[in-house]
């Protein structure tokens, strides 16, 4: 076309060649509009028949244009794209009529005049597409989305902020950084059981001699008396192997813990240093296959003869095998054991006992015998087996006798009188484990957000017509995806610490709030960390699915955190009960009508958003108040609280029993833990910011919290405004402001994760690796 | 207590005794509530003095009861409640009158009377936790939850239903069945690459030695001409290793049907045999490191030499190398690789070309570097490679030339003048992958919702006091995490049945509508397919995480579903912006005014469920109305639709680059494909019912869709309320009947399990194991 002489005498006709470009570039246009285009040319009275011709001649689908006459007519079209102001980029016809106008010598004015309004018209009616076409054929300017202000900045110093999140821990973290940097702490790369369990045990050793493992027992068995840096050490473990940090858990945790918790004197004396060097490799047997969750179900027997003094432990049936026992299949050669106690036929409950497995050559010990768990999803150099026992006899001062014990008289004695209620006091001293878990998982969400943001911050992916590629994490969905994710990393870091001090300075009074509170930040943090890094998989496309970059591991390890120390949604359940009998005086007397006055009662402190005014409120500033986002959390537990309570009672009123009650409101209560859990999360993060003294770290903390107050506000977008407690408006300009601050908390992304400090040695990710 | 003279002189002493049993069976009483009591007892002047010590006595937390006492009363309780009335049960002091009235002589009527109302009041103010205690004690009725209603059931012919999931296909999917039940093609558990990438290639063989490989090649080259069936024996494989199953894949569809699709009949009968029967095993080597989804800027270069006639494929830069290619680290002698073909300097776009890769000796060919990708998450029976060119030259002929092509005088020839399009013709070619992921996704979702619901069918934990444990999957939180996946499953059978059936009778014109919804279909069931294992691995705790429940295997092997053949979050903005293509034609000249009478006209279908009354409808019969859920389906479809175009034209009307307009709505695109693709999900869904005949099938079918429906609308009910297409009484309304649904599903549950008849060879799950 652009070679034709008919163009040359009549440069008008380039104002349809933005429009035939167009046409065949993409494969946008249906055969109907092509047939309007044809209609309105051969409508033209100004075009001179053989000028039609041409032109219709370019819209004939059985003989298309060559690909090197497009190319020609794109290099045309390009080549003026510097002459257009910013208004023109915006429309094919005026593109055109720049092409025409540059080509004239002497042009028929009348004629173009009298073309504009029909050619306008097509534009028009292709709208939007055409809009785009425009944009894509003359737009040299950068798109905003590449532009340098989403360029990753830092508003902050990664050193400060990094002060604030280590806190007083702050060395002993930097000591185990330095150690697992070693290396002799290389990772593995096998699919060899033996050999990776070898490892792990051998790691295990490392961080025994170095007094990692007893540092919270007393320091008359060798320890530190350290169970804050117990908790420190865990938690920075956990950004390495993680097979490492359940097997060191096991043994210095659960099985140490286990006979300094539930043990007396004797115990201490007997075990204690030798679990904490792992001279004694130890196991926690609690679980069986047939009861995991409803642990006081166990059925492993532990029968005590008088006459001889002895305890024997037994298996009597399949269902009572100890399975998934960490530490079983290859290394432990002790076990705390749980099981009824019976004495002279009656069964007193729930106890628990030191028994040998294995002597230091690997015998096993008579009536004891192991079944490997053999492969699992994750956890691979853990050595977790199933474990029988045929009648294997102990001695009487086998038992853990701080919670119950046979006297000389051959009596069950315990100051506790219930069997229900002792078991659930030697549960409570075991609660560290729900502490150290959440703790293990949120530093494996930490190093897969570092790995998929910095990844995101390099990997150039599309990019505007002429532009040069954008990186990934300028797009929305991208940031949609992580940051949020990065946010409740951030919150939880400040709400596990605060558990951890409430787990540190308990008194008697506390335990069961503190019991409820590790259950629920367990589980909620557990969850988030199935959830995060399977995201950071997502967004890291196959980069994600390569082994080298660590997300494999870091997922399948960490995916059985939201089972072990209690399932999670059993655990959710608990926390409600807890929650539910804060209720149960105000509670007894009441009719529908005390209820529902009692309702609105709690919904006082919340008054003032209950207005109509307040619901439709949606001021950025109201938005983004901190005070608004506790009283709408607190609204929401509160009132879920108040509706569950309701229900059951409702239900019972009914006359069903009660354990079909609460299996109608289970759901509910689900609900009511994470309600409750969030707004301890929200209310220590906002603590936290409030202790900050540093502006820098202020700044970007603030905004962290509110994302995640408001993500987790449109997260529950349902709920209220099924409640009433927010507008359908207010709703839609939580979503903006989502997106507003998910775009400012990308542009310090690269430097918030810079202040996990995560070693590179650790991360270990090719794609991961810090721009020099 | 009860050996104590002063009860058997006192009988009514004994209706303090639940009370008691209560405060020291468990651990719900506060201080101050013992305090009440025994403020209540002191005040009680029937009593004698020293009655009223022995009472207090029993309330001093510092000198508990024996735990024998305690349950000596427990024993005491037992012994009388099947005397007690069901109204009864409800009360503790119900029952200590019962005690009392049974282990009376000659009471004290006037003290009896005395004592009824204070006591009363106690158990009034302890309220819910009194209930529930005295339910304990008291019953021995089983529970609802644990009643036979519960039980696993069948209203309707598992085989009946599983004929009609089969269809037509019924003959070839039992052949395919009865070969994997082979003990050759027993599980392997290894940790091996070599070993297992070896057993994967033999199993591979036995398929093309029994003509499943090369079942859609045309006849003359080996095939059977039959597409259907190929789909179908990839659907079954994958109850199978999936690893076999991409393996598989790329041998036969990406790599074959590249070369049957993009190649000429001289390229067919050169290699489409041996490819069919793995005499040739080959990859398909699109992606590279540095392009993945924006695959049409892939950096390898083809250019050709007209002096020679030959081609030489160059990597020019390490981003540019071919990344993740299945079969090439090991077995591929051959590959279909894209690369930039440059002629005289010019660049012509995208096209495919046949590269040697090595030898039948697995000697590399010249030129050619190929590194292992190494272990990953899954799939690591597949032999992933990083593949270099290093100027390696082939012949003219290899280009595959159906869609461009270089004539004799060394020119650039092609029926298609645009480069984009012509790569996105090519690219349309090779949909056919986007059906088969998602048909081998669901396959892999069925399994494991088997493995998870007999398990879950089975397993008992926890139950009513004094009853037996309860199967997990009769508790709500179970039937709420598997039900809804198990009808997702079943919608998405069909739907993904109707995507094959579009396929297969595609013309040209439908090509854009079946390659949308390939793109979102394929999205839509790969999210759900990790979702569904997601939950399945944690319903079913510890078993879930031991790689011989398979469930591990499943999870990692079908993890990069979302990401292969198109990043699921790329293909839904590819979807949406499909879908805004139909609406520029109304757009292009409409104002905002004109913009919202628009919206409104799309809600006209709707006009009768947005008035007032039908937003409030909360009838069950309304609620469970087919047209109902497609209309609501419907209306957000469009909606989202509208509002998203909306949005757009917004943006550029104010002169935002396009690129950036879509950033900005990325994240309503990405809904605006959803919604899409659950309207499609649902309609299919009905239409199938629609077409039953069997009575049962019909039924459980209607269930199934009705909870489909409903759990959507659920999980969508903030965008519905925020819509004002429902009022919160409404989608309360539904969640309670997604409870009822979930319900009765699952007294089906397991049957319709059965129904996918996935053989037990196949699932090889211990715990899946039927009942005999």
């Amino acid at each position: 076309m652009i070679n034709s002489p008919l163009l040359k005498a009549n440069p008008s006709l380039y104002s349809f060649l933005p429009m035939f470009y167009m046409v065949w570039a993409d494969d946008v246009l249906t055969p109907s509009e092509i047939k309007n285009i044809q209609s309105l040319i051969n409508k033209q009275s100004w075009l001179k028949n053989e000028e039609r011709e041409l032109l219709l001649s370019y819209l004939n689908p059985a003989k298309p244009p060559s690909p090197n006459e497009i190319k020609s007519w794109l290099t045309e079209i390009k080549r003026i794209s510097q002459e257009l102001s910013p208004e023109m980029k915006t429309s094919l016809v005026d593109i055109g009529n720049k092409l025409a106008e540059l080509n004239s010598i002497g042009r028929d004015e009348v004629a173009f005049q009298n073309a504009q309004q029909p050619l306008r018209d097509i534009e028009d009616a292709l709208g939007i597409i055409s809009r785009e076409s425009a944009f894509h054929l003359a737009s040299n300017d950068r798109a905003a989305t590449e532009a340098e202000t989403l360029a990753s900045q830092k508003t902050f110093s990664v050193d400060k902020l990094r002060a604030i999140l280590d806190g007083d821990q702050a060395a002993l973290i930097a000591k185990v950084k330095t150690l697992l940097s070693d290396p002799e702490f290389k990772y593995l790369d096998t699919g060899d059981l033996t050999e990776y369990r070898e490892k792990v045990l051998h790691w295990c050793k490392i961080l025994a001699s170095q007094g990692y493992g007893n540092r919270a027992y007393p320091k008359e068995f060798g320890g530190a008396d350290d169970m804050e840096g117990y908790f420190t050490i865990m938690e920075t473990l956990s950004y390495h192997d993680l097979s490492m940090v359940i097997k060191f858990g096991v043994q210095f945790g659960l099985f140490g813990m286990s006979i300094y918790f539930l043990g007396t004197q004797k115990h201490h004396k007997k075990y204690l240093a030798d679990a904490g060097t792992l001279n004694l490799p130890g196991c926690f047997a609690m679980t069986e296959t047939g009861h995991g969750s409803n642990v006081k179900g166990i059925e492993t027997t532990a029968t005590y003869d008088h006459k001889s003094g002895k305890i024997t432990i037994h298996t009597p049936n399949p269902k009572a095998q100890k399975e998934y026992i960490g530490n079983a299949a290859l290394h432990g050669q002790m076990a705390t054991v749980f099981a009824k106690l019976i004495i002279d036929g009656t069964d007193y409950g729930v106890s628990a006992f030191v028994v040998p497995l294995r002597d230091k050559k690997s015998n096993m010990h008579t009536g004891v015998t192991i079944k490997d768990c053999g492969r699992k999803m994750g956890l691979n150099g853990v050595d977790n087996g199933v474990i029988r026992f045929d009648n294997v006899v102990i001695p009487k001062e086998s038992m853990l006798d701080r919670f119950a014990s046979i006297d000389e008289n051959g009596q069950f004695a315990s100051p506790i009188s219930s069997d229900n209620r002792r078991f659930f006091t030697m549960l409570g001293t075991l609660v560290g484990g729900r502490i150290g878990i959440p703790r293990s998982g949120l530093s494996a969400t930490k190093s897969g957000l570092t790995i998929a943001i910095r990844y995101a911050d390099g990997r150039k992916q599309f990019g505007p017509e002429g532009g040069s590629e954008v990186p990934i994490l300028n797009y929305r969905t991208h940031q949609r995806r992580l940051m949020p994710l990065l946010s409740n990393a951030y919150a939880l870091h400040f709400a596990l610490q605060y558990l951890t001090q409430r787990f540190l300075k308990r008194t008697e009074e506390d335990m069961q709030e503190i019991e409820a509170l590790a259950a629920g930040l367990k589980s909620w943090a557990t969850w988030n960390a199935t959830a995060s890094l399977q995201e950071c998989r997502e967004a890291l496309g196959g980069k994600g699915y390569l082994a080298e970059n660590r997300i494999a591991a870091l997922k399948n390890d960490t995916e059985i955190y939201t089972t072990f120390e209690g399932d999670n949604t059993v655990l959710m359940q608990l926390v409600a009960k807890s929650r539910l009998s804060e209720f149960r005086q105000e509670f007894g007397h009441m009719n529908l009508f005390g209820m529902l006055n009692y309702v609105t009662d709690q919904a006082k402190v919340s008054i003032q958003e209950m207005n109509p005014i307040t619901i439709r409120n949606t001021d950025k500033e109201h938005l983004l108040d901190s005070e608004f986002h506790l009283a709408a959390f607190r609204y929401r537990e509160k009132s879920i609280l108040a509706s569950s309570a309701k229900r059951l009672k409702h239900y019972i009123d009914q006359g069903m029993d009660s354990f079909d009650a609460f299996n109608q409101c289970q759901y509910h209560l689900v609900m009511v833990g994470h309600a409750y859990i969030e707004r301890i999360i929200l209310e220590q993060f906002q603590q936290k910011i409030e202790e900050v003294t540093d502006e820098g770290s202020k700044h970007i903390l603030t905004k962290l919290c509110q994302l995640f107050a408001l993500s987790q506000i449109e997260k529950n977008k349902g709920w209220y405004l099924e409640a009433d407690y927010m507008a359908g408006a207010k709703t839609k300009a939580i979503r903006q402001l989502v997106n507003t601050l998910c775009l400012e908390v990308r542009q310090n992304a690269v430097a918030l994760t810079d202040a996990f400090a995560i070693p590179d040695a650790l991360l270990a990710a090719p794609i991961a690796v810090r721009k020099p």
